[in-house]
């Protein structure tokens, strides 16, 4: 097995699931810290900042820095101040998108924006939405931190912000720009924030259409494991094989 | 020129614009009156209540009484009702659709629906939204009181009830019965209501995709009228032509 120096991990599913850490998970994470590697959390999640999830994983008895999450909410931040520089953003979102956002320079306003950003927002209302549409309309960049439509809940499977994005696409006829997996933009601000190269990386999680897609669509080694949303028999059906298929992360030579 | 005895003419785009009456469709209206024929109303619009839609029609100097309103509210109700008996509706939508539901003595409950009926609801959270999922995932029955994705305002377009539709299928990948034009429940009802064979019967409308085609699937003769949506120019672009094609309502031999 190569020696990885960056380890970008998926959480629910790969490093708990749910309110409950996945003990294998922990026990690798921990040993590649022990080894002197890097680790990233990489998720899709653009509800909580980085110090919440931190917190959440500190919970469950994982050591994590908020310098060490990517969530899609900073990366929607990068990616904006990247390709536009500072902007005027009508944001459908909670804490983690805000605090992104305002965090890379960019002004919140509530109607009128330069670019729309949906994120998952369980305050939303339809004063909220009609707005976003107008501006989209209006010309407005549209972006979806990520684009899953549902997200599974104690109670089974809720709304996620792709359905609210794709609320806005089909009133206005718009299709926005996804920036979470499986699109490469969470790796890619990794990698370039903290200077590592594509073969230094290796993406580990548990679901094909997003994780490993993500990985294999930015060029790294990936690792899925059979804890979360694909199962390993499931794998074959796909043209792209991840680079190590695990049941479990203990069944990792470490 | 054929002479019907139950005259059915959509609202926006045929009869008013907005808050401005058309003068011609008034016109034709009061005519049809006075020499005997019934006029009816039949529109997507699930928000208002047949007493509102009429204050509202003489407002703008049209008489209509409540019972001439055919609303995709109604129309639900009764689908159900003749579909289902009485159920428990899970219900997302304003006064006329709550009326309606009641008047048909559904009882509206706000978790565990036998049935989710969506219809326009401008005062929609995250709550209500997840919990038609759930209740739609879980085999409710799911309906739309009409499809139309979004709809116009002074401000511009904004999203419908069947872009909330959409993102109830989008979440659970259960597809809507939708109620409204260009569905035929409305007419049907019409026609069960008020003992009409659909020979008795033309529809008029502004709108292709949604009044023509209704009453072509209906079965019964239609009047475009270019007063709204689709030009009569662009008629010629569909397979199945309406019976009459005018300018304005004022074409029509009376």
């Amino acid at each position: 097995m190569k020696d990885y120096k960056a380890w970008c991990f998926d959480l629910d599913g790969t490093v708990y699931r749910g309110e409950s850490p996945i003990a294998e998970a922990v026990e690798l994470i921990g040993w590649l810290r022990k080894e002197g590697n890097r680790v990233f959390f990489v998720t899709n999640n653009s509800a909580l900042t980085p110090s919440r999830q931190a917190d959440k994983l500190e919970r469950m008895g994982i050591v994590a820095s908020p310098e060490e999450i990517m969530t899609s909410s900073l990366a929607t931040a990068g990616f904006l101040l990247e390709q536009h520089g500072r902007m005027d953003v009508e944001m459908i979102g909670e804490e983690g998108l805000r605090e992104a956002l305002e965090g890379a320079g960019h002004r919140i306003v509530t109607e009128g924006g330069e670019a729309v950003v949906v994120g998952i927002d369980r305050q939303i209302g339809y004063e909220r939405l009609a707005s976003a549409c107008l501006s989209v309309s209006a010309g407005a960049r549209f972006i979806a931190t990520n684009g899953d439509r549902a997200f599974p809940t104690e109670r089974g499977f809720v709304p996620g912000n792709g359905a609210f994005a794709g609320l806005i696409e089909s009133t206005t006829g718009v299709r926005p720009t996804v920036i979470g997996k499986p699109e490469v933009h969470m790796l890619a601000e990794i990698s370039s924030r903290h200077d590592l190269r594509k073969e230094e990386m290796i993406l580990v999680g548990d679901n094909y259409e997003t994780d490993i897609r993500a990985g294999l669509r930015f060029g790294i080694d990936t690792l899925h494991v059979d804890t979360g949303v694909t199962r390993t028999a499931d794998l074959a059906g796909f043209n792209e094989q991840p680079t190590y298929q695990l049941s479990t992360l203990a069944d990792w030579p470490f």
